[in-house]
């Protein structure tokens, strides 16, 4: 069986939750546990309510939506992704994966299309994790990934308690935050965020896992001196250490392999005044690479290049590596099952592995997962040019749709 | 004729000034116009009324203290620097300049000596220039480099106005920000700030000029993109450039010249996310050496590098040189003066190029100007770790005052 999701509905979906903290680049600005998030859960809720779900809110804020299957005692199929966004960012990313999930049981509905097992919609509290650290915190507090109690005393910048914020904006749920039955499977679609789709003129994404990585910090003690009168074989400048390593970050992927990637996203130099030799800098280091023996690597060179750097200039450091994420595979039933759909459909599929962590990074500890991805123009996401056209937002929803359905057994 | 400094006086006095302002570290925090300034202002107005000084402060906040000379029409003597420190700086710096000016009169006074030229004691506003740029500010007022009113108008981080903050601290003066009358010469005594009187195991340094410097910053503009799906050879990474030219900063003096410094003492990464390549990174230059022609081609040497760096990362850019000053070659009677009290003395001296500016750069436009230098151990200032022997600082202050003396013509 093949449905065909409503195009126009679709589409005014996506533009109606776009408007919720829309800005006036065309982005969006949603960020967890905002005025705006509330907003757009409220409206969420709404049409949950209205496409007849069972609805249920966890006390991290996960919002879940229950279609009921014909046999009893079958595990749900869900689906979903996050409707928060990153500061300034873009209306497609997460949103597009709640709203087709949305149109997933809306189109079920008026077709009067049963399935064996249920199915349930999510949007995930706060995968973004601009506002509170980490990324992808209600779907890792969920499966486990994380303690609640931890995660309820953290505070944004400006000192509001997440714990506090998830009470106020009134989605703080009864329910407990964690798989209240087993899973069938989950699926998830979410924007590429690369250019990989887009360079090979593809209409859809069929991934097959997601990446691994290293992400840390190296911080170098030199000296604060005058930048005048100090002779340069005085100095020990924290600085100088810091850009030289920051360019080897640059290099290392290349020694590696080719869908390894290095960033220094983060830098800090203290006292940071024109006329001042920086006495102490701190910056990140990350790396990602679908082989887990790549990102030990990287991580080794990271290190032997910031002990160097340190020895050039004299200076003293320490460093830190603060989160390391495994390499994850999807099950081949959940990539077969998007495969099967975007054939079935008529849409040009390509297998991608994904570069960056989602929540169904995750959902692997709970059930099979697998994922779609959508075509990113330019690859661009985390800003408000970040752009999917209609035409492959349709194309990915439709295709996550069926696979799903697959799943879920229709009834003829 | 040769005078001494009463050591246990001029000790004694030393201290109480770093009392005002003083840290728990020893050093200093006396911001210009704070309210540990006004009391350090309060304290000098009555140390100067108690050696019998004709005391006026302009209307920028610069005091002086005149003791006149026997010959109607001679021009005065100027010797001073400034009381203002670093946020978290050393008790020796400037302060030391201005004591020993003080110690020069008191000496005078005791001894009953007559001077033919007046000698006027001088407490620049603002030399530091960390709360209010740009440094040696009073004296820029005062000597024509800057306009009044433009300075006036200045804000601190807080917003609070320089002028507003004068009249707060009671030392908006009424006299005009100007010299008064011509001056003979003016002699600064300040700590080197560089480590070369102590490697060679000097007592006192002879200044013969100050570096030229040019001072200026980069800003890189690439793409803030997602730091996992976008290939390494998508990425136009504005701190990777930055990087890039912060290590050329470190090697370009070792090209040009032995004196020659470079740093960057500043940058700023935006939108400095761990998980965002840097979409735009504005980073800072300096470089100094006595040879205005040395600093032209650190100048166009920097711009070359920044240039490469651009392209090699595929980012746009924009620059702006925010100063440059000339070096300033001391008059040979001052040179002189300051070499000869020291051997009277008995001072083992050092001829030195400083390496920072001084309120004597713009004093060298006004009269014959000349500096001492007292010894920096280990080089170190701008910090609480400042050092400078008693026994150095009161042999730079024999210097200046005899030096002082010299110029002003005793009266046998």
């Amino acid at each position: 069986m093949r449905i065909q999701l409503d195009r126009d509905r679709f589409v005014e979906t996506m533009k109606e939750q776009a408007k919720i903290g829309g800005t006036e680049n065309g982005g969006l600005h949603r960020l967890a546990l905002s005025d705006e998030d509330k907003k757009v859960r409220d409206w969420f809720y709404e049409q949950m309510e209205a496409a007849g779900l069972e609805i249920v809110v966890d006390e991290f804020g996960n919002m879940f939506g229950r279609r009921e299957g014909t046999m009893s005692n079958t595990d749900p199929v869900l689906v979903g992704s996050h409707l928060d966004s990153q500061p300034y960012g873009g209306i497609y990313d997460g949103p597009l994966g709640v709203i087709s999930a949305l149109e997933l049981v809306r189109t079920l509905n008026d077709e009067g299309i049963e399935t064996e097992h249920p199915i349930e919609i999510v949007n995930w509290t706060n995968e973004e994790g601009s506002r509170y650290q980490p990324a992808m915190q209600g779907s890792g507090v969920w499966t486990g990934a994380h303690d609640i109690e931890e995660e309820y005393v953290k505070t944004d910048e400006d000192g509001l308690n997440l714990e506090a914020e998830l009470e106020r904006i009134g989605y703080k749920g009864e329910q407990s935050a964690k798989p209240r039955t087993d899973y069938e499977t989950y699926l998830e679609l979410h924007i590429e965020q690369g250019p990989y789709l887009a360079l090979e003129g593809k209409d859809v994404g069929i991934v097959t896992g997601i990446v691994g990585f290293t992400w840390g910090a190296v911080t170098y003690y030199g000296e604060a001196d005058h930048s005048g009168p100090t002779p340069m074989h005085f100095r020990s400048d924290a600085l100088v250490a810091a850009a030289d390593v920051i360019t080897q970050i640059r290099r290392i992927p290349s020694t590696l392999g080719n869908q390894t990637v290095g960033t220094t996203g983060y830098i800090d130099a203290k006292p940071n005044s024109i006329n001042t030799i920086p006495g102490e800098v701190t910056f990140s280091w990350g790396f990602r690479d679908p082989d887990d023996e790549i990102i030990e690597e990287a991580f080794a060179r990271v290190l032997d290049e910031a002990e160097a750097a340190a020895e050039r200039e004299g200076v003293d450091w320490e460093w830190e590596e603060r989160m390391r994420a495994s390499s994850v595979d999807f099950a081949d039933r959940c990539i077969d099952a998007v495969e099967a759909a975007a054939d079935d459909l008529g849409y040009d599929g390509m297998r991608i592995f994904s570069g960056a962590g989602h929540d169904a990074t995750h959902m692997t500890e709970v059930c099979d997962t697998g994922m779609v991805f959508a075509v990113s123009e330019d690859g661009k996401s985390h800003n408000e040019n970040e752009y999917t056209s209609w035409d492959d937002c349709y194309a990915s929803a439709n295709t996550i749709a069926n696979a799903a359905l697959d799943i879920a057994e229709p009834k003829p």
